[in-house]
């Protein structure tokens, strides 16, 4: 073939695939090296997302006991080094903290007993009002009395000092890491871009950094210390991620590992947590890309600010040991909310089956048992023991807001007792009736969630959570009461009638377990209930319990609420989950060009072309030539639009005119065809069909598509459409689709 | 032409372009028209944005006054519909609830003296302890007095009128509005994912559901209101986006408005104005398509925020007039703020320049500049008045932390004046020298930032802003000791001696503001300063002033101080603005076919590639056939690895060989071949050129990628990298690249 070989319909048929059998007959598995990028370099996330992709593939492809532990191991893998992450730059942290304060005090003076102490260190234990001795400025140090010579040998010690910590700092920068300068930000911003720039991350320049920064900050020039923080936090991490392979060898993965860490940083430079990853979320724009990410940057943030707390030289371990019951509530309401989302599945499709002719005799019913549960159980009082009739007039009658807001509220004899919440003789007592509440709370809410009234779910849900965290709260109070001296109340005197058990504050932590469990949503939620109760100390014990709630309930099924509505009424909406698929291709979820309807350019009649928009209702078309060559795409709605405006005659001769869209109109005498160019979309987009199902899925994600074409060589070979890729991100459900819409609402095209 | 019409290369040569001239001559525009969607369509994100842009495109390309008016029109009316929107949900809620608290009294008694008051509303008025005696019982009002028949009285009317309330709910909404039911959020999250279904958002529902919400909270069934209250507020919005013609005829635009109305019904439903914005963020998952979204989301929930507060029939109308202050520091905040960049900028650009050889006496000169500042003006105690030197030792001389924190600080007796900042008699003194800390540090920050030394610029930025916004606060505390009775300060008590402004708060928004203005952060800053702080209750003046700031540090310049740091260091980092081009498409931004060095597919031989890969140090290269037909992509690393592992000799002959990545290897004999294809990528994304430049903007800022090939009709006919998209969004930066990277770190390639 002299003028160049051509892959032409009638030629020899060849496979399309990019990867065909070798000529010994074997199939050649593509081996994927590591990409080794040099610093400057910006990395190909799609490379590097195939190569985990496979990586991950040829885990989850082990057979036996191998495939179930190796994806286990390596998610393992991944937390434990952004935890360790966390753990190490709130210990960093601190002990910068230390050094700075230390550096900063000794330009003023230093301590009588030891050189090594801070000014505060040194004066700790002193009485109010008493003034420090042995804390000895350089004057006094010096034995120099006179009032100028004093102030002239401060004077110069501190210009000196802090001349010297600055001119340290820029000697070491610039004799040993040049890149340590600066606040850092700007090149971690980049990094977390794409850009290959490992010469910025490295141990030595860790050490200069941190070093660096201690000196530069005490030395009273007008500098802060987080973001060079934040640098530090990456170094740490990536010194940590080299540890593992997966993580040495993809530079993606190395990224997310890195946006977690930068949210650690903030965490422990601000002593904000939150403010941490919404950070990450905000200026390093890390988390647009993944919803994971954003996760793990919670979870960093988290025990960043737990190991600042901890190691917290000027303060006290306190925090730590309370966190036994924030884990059991949180795994408490992880179970609970995921029972109550199948719950109300179950209630849902029952109803669907049953119920649907009498949608407000249900309601009528329902809401008649919940007015008897909540008040008729009155008249039991003469019978039953007070303790039930108080029960319901307590926990239910109210409305559920009141009921949260009493249930958060700490005991103060001042403001009285909220029906014998507080009366410390009646525990027992009170931990049943909360749980039976719960209980009662979660059947009801499960069945009105879905009947035909406005219904938010988010209120009950809080006010199951509260009562249990606040019978979490008495169980804990009691058992403090009882002793007074074990070690998990080591933190509190050993005095019981101290108060030291906020059972108001477990309320809290309890709704937060359960909201975690049920919508499993995590900033967000943190944000609304810290904003609801409004006490800032309450912003890590809810951050913990709603990573744990979380954690738990994804193990017992990945979607919240709404993601499982969503699904059961088919609605076109995509999870920003991360899909992964398991080595399948574009081609396994395209529509082949065999079953896609298309318009031939320069080949299709205006009559052809009116049968077809009358007899397809997709919602566009994608055109052609005689050879499958894409020529474009057109809406239905666009070509309509353009036919009417030719007004074009129902006659014989105007419906045989050709449709023409492209070039090829210089084929057809200008006589025998419509121009129809005016329909053709300007912005399609063309993946071949070898291309991993994931990144067809994450394109749809990001970019909203609505279809995407496959192209060979130019030529069509198939469609995928959102549907298609909304149906394989929620067939895992079991109940999708089950409630279709309405009759009243028209079905999806 | 009998085979079919092929364009090729040698054939006759005709406009590549979608829109070639006509034959009479014209250029025809195309003439985008509205696609009209059913319900249960998705909307095409791409038509949408299409038809956006053609429309802001023909609005800018107005000529004269209306060039400038137009646009400006544009963006007001969007402005105008989210604060209206906030607005109108802020009252809807706080009636929401009156309604509410009304309805739910009812189910008990009734107020003797009018029965459209609550219980509280009945009661309110009392002294602590005395017995609300208006609030009648039904059994009171009807005089039952045997404790059976008022127990059974109340107890039936309690059961009655709540399954009077929940049974008209579900009649309203069975009858009314069947997709008024439930949470709504479901929906609402499918309708920003893109579904139609506007049949959702009618007045009509929003009617029903808002009354029916009401009377559903009123019967005590198990359910919430935040929920429904989303969707209400997405129905006021889409109310209100109806009246703009384009918000009407735009898909995406009307989405973009419901966003932010979702956002402004959880502010509302929880009062968390932050969770609004979060849960927007996170469950709605609104904000990852485009960062503007993010702003405008926090920009209605501040407002919905403000006027629940307004509104608000229990509590009082104190807020709204502080809010002209905080007003006022925002505006300075941004001002001041882009001028620390501006100063920064110019510092960084001559030390570049002048300095660059001597890092380390540039950091000893500063500091010792930094030290005198703070200290050595002690001795002008002797010659000076005592003020000065109590201002050095007072503002400058301690860690910016400490400074800070006292600033934070309300004046309290009890714990002692920090330096006299809380002496009422020397008011303007303390103004005074605040405001000179404030300039002082602002030129020293400036300085410092860039030096060889670790740097972060939020501490001192806060220290800036803290010190201007005390001296705010102590104006403010002057002006009202002077105007008790002023209209500015009504909601204070007239008598001067008792506290009503908060200087030490005043210093926390002056902070936010100075912040907002430097680092251009809107949600993360305000959790930050929140969590520094600690006091709920500056959330919203918090968000007020962070909102004003970056409108007018925005208009002062886009970038907030790390873009400019990148933009000048020349870091290949895509801002995640939203791009709009004017009217260029991808042609425009690509480099052509002839400028691109590819390797042609069996025709390049082994000598020719490795020569080729060691004369361009390109990233990868697109490989074509003979007739520019795209064959794949590889990257230069993958092509040295696959030639790497044949372990070709050096000899002529295997020199020779021709290079095959396709089926074309079948052109050429086994011997004379070796198969490269192995060393191609899977995921290629190929455009045509005439898609919009803000598409392929949009792919590289969502999809992370490297590289986008251009094709028409299966051919090759140009590229586009990360490198041309980043220095397209950062040529409008004055100094991009001014700052070249050290030399130590390899350039970019």
């Amino acid at each position: 073939m002299p003028t160049g070989y051509r892959h032409r319909q009638g030629d020899i048929v060849y496979e399309e695939d990019q990867y065909e059998l070798t000529e010994d007959g074997r199939i050649p598995i593509p081996i994927r090296r590591t990409a080794k990028y040099k610093d400057g370099d910006t990395i190909d996330w799609l490379h590097e997302e195939g190569l985990e992709r496979e990586r991950t593939h040829a885990l989850q492809s082990q057979v036996g006991v191998k495939g179930i532990l190796l994806p286990t191991l390596d998610s393992a893998r991944m937390w434990f080094v952004v935890i360790a992450t966390g753990f190490a730059i709130g210990i960093a942290g601190a002990w910068l903290d230390v050094l700075v304060k230390w550096l900063g005090d000794l330009r003023e003076g230093r301590c009588s007993y030891g050189f090594f102490y801070n000014s505060n260190a040194c004066c700790s234990g002193l009485d109010p009002g008493e003034v420090c001795q042995e804390w000895q400025s350089w004057g006094d140090y010096f034995n120099v009395h006179s009032m100028f010579g004093h102030s002239l040998l401060q004077a110069s010690i501190y210009v000196v000092l802090a001349i010297v910590f600055a001119g340290s700092a820029a000697l070491l920068v610039v004799t040993y890491a040049p890149l340590a300068f600066h606040t850092g930000i700007p090149e971690i911003k980049a990094i977390l871009g794409g850009y290959v720039f490992d010469a910025f991350l490295t141990p030595w320049i860790l050490l200069i950094k941190a070093l660096g920064l201690a000196l530069a900050v005490a030395s009273g020039l007008s500098l802060g210390k987080e973001g060079p923080l934040v640098h530090v936090a990456c170094c740490v991490a990536y010194f940590l991620s080299r540890l593992f392979k997966e993580f040495r060898h993809n530079e993606a993965q190395k990224r997310k590992i890195l946006a977690a860490a930068a949210a650690a940083g903030v965490s422990v430079a601000f002593g904000s947590p939150l403010g941490g990853v919404l950070f990450g979320l905000e200026e390093l724009d890390t988390f647009a890309n993944e919803s994971d990410v954003m996760w793990r940057g919670f979870v960093a943030s988290a025990v960043a600010a737990v190991s600042l707390q901890w190691v917290n030289p000027f303060g006290t371990a306190k925090l730590v040991l309370f966190q036994i019951p924030w884990v059991i509530l949180g795994i408490i309401g992880g179970i609970l909310g995921s029972l109550l989302i199948r719950l109300n599945v179950e209630i849902a499709l029952r109803r669907n089956a049953l119920l649907r002719q009498w949608p407000i005799l249900e309601v009528v019913c329902v809401s008649a048992v919940t007015a008897a549960v909540s008040y008729l159980i009155v008249f039991a009082r003469y019978r039953w023991p007070i303790r039930i009739y108080r029960f319901s007039d307590q926990y239910l009658r109210v409305q559920t807001s009141e009921l949260v807001a009493n249930l958060f509220q700490e005991c103060d004899p001042a403001k009285g007792d909220y029906h014998g919440l507080c009366n410390p003789t009646a525990t027992a007592e009170n931990v049943f009736l909360l749980c039976l509440t719960a209980v009662l709370k979660i059947i009801l809410t499960a069945w009105t969630f879905g009947m035909m009234v406005p219904a938010g779910i988010f209120l009950p849900t809080i006010g199951i959570g509260a009562c249990l965290g606040r019978a979490m709260g008495l169980i804990m109070q009691s058992l403090y009461r009882a002793y007074p001296t074990a070690w998990m109340f080591l933190s509190c005197p050993p005095d019981p009638s101290v108060r030291c058990i906020s059972p108001g504050f477990y309320a809290v932590i309890g709704a937060s377990a359960m909201l975690g469990g049920v919508t499993r949503m995590t900033i967000s939620l943190v944000v609304i209930l810290f904003e609801l109760t409004g006490a800032l100390s309450h912003v890590l014990p809810i951050m913990i319990c709603v990573m744990t709630s979380k954690w738990v309930g994804d193990a017992m099924g990945k979607d919240g609420i709404y993601s499982v509505w969503i699904a059961m009424r088919r609605y076109p909406w995509l999870p920003p989950v991360d899909y992964r698929d398991r080595g399948e291709t574009g081609a396994n979820l395209m529509k082949p060009l065999s079953e896609v309807v298309v318009i031939e350019d320069a080949v299709t009649t205006v009559g052809e072309l009116k049968a077809l928009l009358a007899r397809h209702q997709y919602h566009g078309f994608p055109i052609v030539d005689k050879q499958d060559e894409l020529v474009g795409y057109a809406t239905r709605q666009e070509l309509l639009t353009v036919l009417d405006g030719l007004q074009l005659d129902e006659t014989e001769e105007d419906m045989q005119k050709k449709c023409t869209f492209s070039k090829h109109r210089l084929r057809v005498p200008a006589e025998e065809r419509v121009d129809l160019s005016n329909a053709l979309e300007d912005s399609i987009i063309q993946l071949r069909k070898e291309v991993p199902q994931e990144l067809v899925v994450s394109m749809f994600q990001k970019l909203n598509l609505r279809q995407i074409l496959f192209t060979h060589a130019g030529k069509l070979t198939g469609l995928v459409t959102k549907r298609d890729v909304v149906n394989l991100l929620t067939n895992h459900f079991p109940h999708a689709a089950a409630l279709p819409q309405d009759s009243s609402h028209p079905q999806l095209s």
